[in-house]
């Protein structure tokens, strides 16, 4: 059985640490990916660690996933709002979905307290920062010991 | 006259077949593209069949069909209920569209009821299965017919 | 099994050819009817086309169909956007329901975007003016003999 | 040119004088047919005055209007608020349409404000009790004298 | 002082016992007028049961209703939900009005949840099956004694 | 008992003739003048006709016509679907209000279809042009009469 | 099995016949328990009768009565349209449950015609006074002798 | 600085275990206090793990930690969606808080997806089942490290 | 600095007394400025008291006490429901201001429930009468031996 | 006649003093009471003056209030935009209540806008401090005084 | 052809630069009529700058500007999202309007969003300060220029 | 200091020209993009002028120009309506943003009518033509010049 976890990040992502610090934090995507890395590492998982502003591209990662991957672990981001085409292909993945956000999105703007994501996903979680993956793949880890 | 007729398929829709079968149906985009193929053929229609994930390159398609095509079939999926962008290509290419989905989508959920589409489309049709394309291209030439 | 087709038309529709002729179209359903025969035949259909103002005929008739008939086209007219009942009824047949409306209705006023019937509708189309009703019984054919 | 009105009343009016006196007042349908048929009398208009209970009824009566009258003065009563299709057979006669309510339906219940026949109306009036129907038969013996 | 008790029932309550079983149970209107026949010799009550898929009907009898009857027990099925010409029916009738569906309305589709009805009823019961006639039937036995 | 009537005119309508003909018609504000005052005199009414584009002056009016007039006939134009406070003054004048509007309302933007006025007046008319002045004296006269 | 029923009540129940008269009645819960235990004697079941003004004491009950109860019998008055909590006790049980108001809740405040009860009980009625309880119970007499 | 973490779960989270598996898993109240003791034990965290169905204890015990305590975890079951005191207690305590749900809310009833809580908390998950509370601690842990 | 109060009425007020006695009471406006003045005096404030039909009238009051005034106590009357103008005036005018009103708005149709003023109002009170304005003034002699 | 008051507090008051000082003030709960205790004295007015997390208990001394006290003034805190039970309790105990809020709660979350208890109080005021309890004491005092 | 161009502002702008510099600057309405007037000799304008808290005053003088005035500029502020009757004036006008806000309204609270002016505008423009007059005035130079 | 502008054109504006010419006029993006160099060329502004059909592709402009621009000027065209990661794209460039409109978006469909970039703008301003792009780039002329 697969013990690969694509790990994906939404559009503007690639900005963080530089971009709105008293939201996001000071951290960059290359040190979550550094986090993720070792996680997995510790989790005896094997990582696959993205980033992309084309919603087309990972709607391709996505697909691609399918029979390579275990899980998805995905930060949406903006495209959590409004994107119906990163859902379906989640569902069509066929794959335990777990959709992180880094900042507490309840606590932001209206339009942000609504997930296309998260009615398909098996498990939510926001505002626990750059950590926040870090326990999405512990909680992946935990799912596949309990199959395996 | 033009008598070409390019066909659409928006994101996911490369997944049929192995995406929610008791959704969609257990076809592939490759056998709607041979059935679509054989009823071009049968009305002597030129047919140009496509699908992408890329909402950009869907665009790009659709502007150039504007001199070369004489309508456009499209299955927008996902981006149905949320691009604003592809209802505007469409309108610009000023060519008659047709919309197609697979499945009826007024029996999902709520967010799929509502179409960007359909308020600028000739005709709309759901629900018929692949046969929906045949349908579709069916009535493309039974309207070039009547202008020819 | 039953090959014999129940094609109902709902309110106004008698006055077809006279009434809004840039919104329906000069044909009258007279013409609608020889149409459907015309298919009918073609595909080895029985068929039967009625036409009624009474939504308490309409709903006797669907009644009727439920051990006679193999399935219904429906063109519910203004009782699309208000009769539960005829909803019910149909469920009740049985049968399966094909919606079929002669305009693009999601290009008229805001009232008539919503349907009673679709969502337990297999397929619905709309816009494709009298082939509509056609391409409804083309699709009855094709269902039944994928059964048959 | 036709000089023939008729004149049309939904549900329950045939109730009026014994139906909630204080909302209608103490006359009956009768009276208001006998004032009708006066004021027709005095504006050289033909008269036809019906009330049904059978929607179908009504919209088979306004179709038959259409070749034969030059105006419809209607009381739809309930239907004013969820009938369609009485609105869609009064566009379809082509007729000018003078909606009449006997009360002022914007002090009672919520869902009374809403009618569907208004935006397809020349005129509407409410809250004037029986004489509403004498206001109604004069404009149209002034918009006949107008073109007459 | 009348002891006659109108029971009506709406549209496709004759499908009853072949219609959706799970949602409505086995019986037939048939087995209901017999357990209404049955409670109103119980309780010394005359018994007029009816049904209709004819709005007009409907009305026309609640008119009737009115000198005659002491009360009217209704399931007004479908039209619950979207007929104000029934509800201004019940209301010209002057009578005790108790609505009762078969199924509970409440755990079913949204558009059920409101009734034209409710409002204007004495009382109002869903989801006792069959016996929720019997009930009703039970209860205008107690008003009248209670008037008597 | 007081006879006199206090027609009054809401923002813009001192511009009638001039403004918008499709909508109001050419006749000017002095044409309706003049015809009211035609009509007052001969149902032996006293007329005041006024406009203004102050809301303060025409609550100030409204006011004083308390313990001077017999009724009010009102077209509030704009200030129909705005002002709390002309709906105020009118029931503190504790006359008869009959709301009036040249123009089909309904017919026109949403906005329009809400009038605060509707609730507190006795009667509301729309659509029947400048005739609708001297239909809303008539019913003046026909009510003092009543009373009288 | 168990043919212990438990009858709820809400908060204020404990002030019937004080409270609002014209709303309620001018019996006491003590005679509504009268009538309970009565109505449970004669139909061979145990009755455990109860009213709280403290949520978390009915919640407590309801928990309890899951392995000792046959069927619950509920009016959550005020909580009907507040408490979530309760909702998800009752679905807890895993006992049938009847809701009951006294009142016909659909002619007051439009707060109170949403209930979290409903859509989870078996069956629910309001406006037959405290008969409605000796309904309740007799139904849950019907349902046990059904299974039994 | 206070190591202690006050667990905190709302109305029916006593049932967990026993009631509808499907949704929150085979686990009782008991395992994951074990589970949370066990974490806190690893994290050198003192733990109160408390229950109650009682709003009034959640908010005195929400009061009682103000001073006590350094970060309080809490699922609040039901209340998530009602209650605005339990909101208005946890601002009041001045503690970083952690928002937990076993099941994954946003797949469930609409009414399900707004909380109260979740604009005022530092963090939310939800879906991750009775490992969610682990994840929470050990975040605790990771603020107060960060901290300390 | 300035003990100067001004206390603005908006329109309508000045038919207080003759008013719908039943919502407003007997006392007339010349009486609540009595009753202020006299309560000014008590609390050696200096009392400016004012009503206007016209808004801009109000506005204009607002701007000139910026630099005269201490405090605005405010009945604004119809005003509160739809003007933002007013809402402007205060906030430009950097006084501290009280909303009054006499009759408990909360109590009345429900377009007066929203107040554009309370947002930006120090304190709101409604449903005390005419001693709603002394209460104001108290209120303002208070905040300003506070400061002063 | 009694001239007992009874003066209640909603969840979390309790805290006040060390909660969000900015919106509440550096007044504790007993300074308030001090406060009402003096304004008692000085009216002649016994007091009972309470706070508590628990509704039930409120209710219930909402229930003993009613044979003798002479008024409630209550502040429901976070009960006010959610409690049923409460405002039913009030109307129940058939007493005048005056609602009271420290902080302007217009000016807060929109949740915070709608009360259940407004509409059945006799007055509100908010937003002026622990000033507003004596004031609305004063009132009790006015109202009992008026009657006395 | 009038080279005329009247620019108009609404309620509270005579405050600019005394009201909430944050949010409109330090500029005063002189210096904005020296800017336009600056500007309008530029383009060989003829400049009328008028401000008035007054909406009837703001309405005769859009009435005037028909025969006399080439264009409007427009800054209603507040009556931009309340005044209807504003907007008919300016169609009344048949002149071509531009609007324009000092600040960016669509940055400040909801209810700023909505402007019943904008869909009856040539153009709108916000948030470029006072900048915004200059260059309203250029684009109808630019607009007159195109003409001429 | 950079003295760049980026200019950014979103979906279908590479169609201008041929595309609805009532709506948008019959310039081509190359005139716009010759207006844009010749405007900057006199402002002494630095120029980058680009359009894309690919959202991502936008993002990764908007995200380049962080450090390399002074100001973006974008007309979102499409994506205004419905892209949530353009806007937080704007937020993260950190750089003062103007939007831009050709037509007015205001008088055309509903869902036109909402930015999800307004908010986030400095400045709006749509319905100018190609106009406003040079209008937009005046103003950052303005803006730098005043910081520069």
């Amino acid at each position: 059985m697969s013990r690969t976890v694509l790990v994906l990040n939404g559009p503007n992502l690639n900005m963080l640490g530089t971009r709105e610090p008293t939201t996001y934090g000071h951290e960059t995507l290359a040190d979550i990916s550094s986090l993720c890395r070792q996680t997995a590492d510790e989790l005896e998982l094997n990582l696959e660690f993205r980033q992309t502003n084309h919603e087309g591209e990972l709607i391709d990662w996505i697909h691609q996933a399918r029979t390579r991957c275990a899980a998805i672990v995905i930060n949406p981001a903006a495209w959590t709002h409004t994107s119906v085409a990163i859902r379906d292909a989640l569902v069509a993945s066929e794959l335990p979905v777990i959709e992180v956000h880094i900042s507490n999105v309840h606590a932001r703007e209206k339009f942000r307290h609504h997930s296309f994501v998260s009615a398909i996903a098996v498990a939510v979680l926001c505002g626990f920062g750059v950590q926040g993956y870090r326990m999405a793949l512990q909680h992946v880890g935990h799912l596949l010991n309990a199959k395996g």
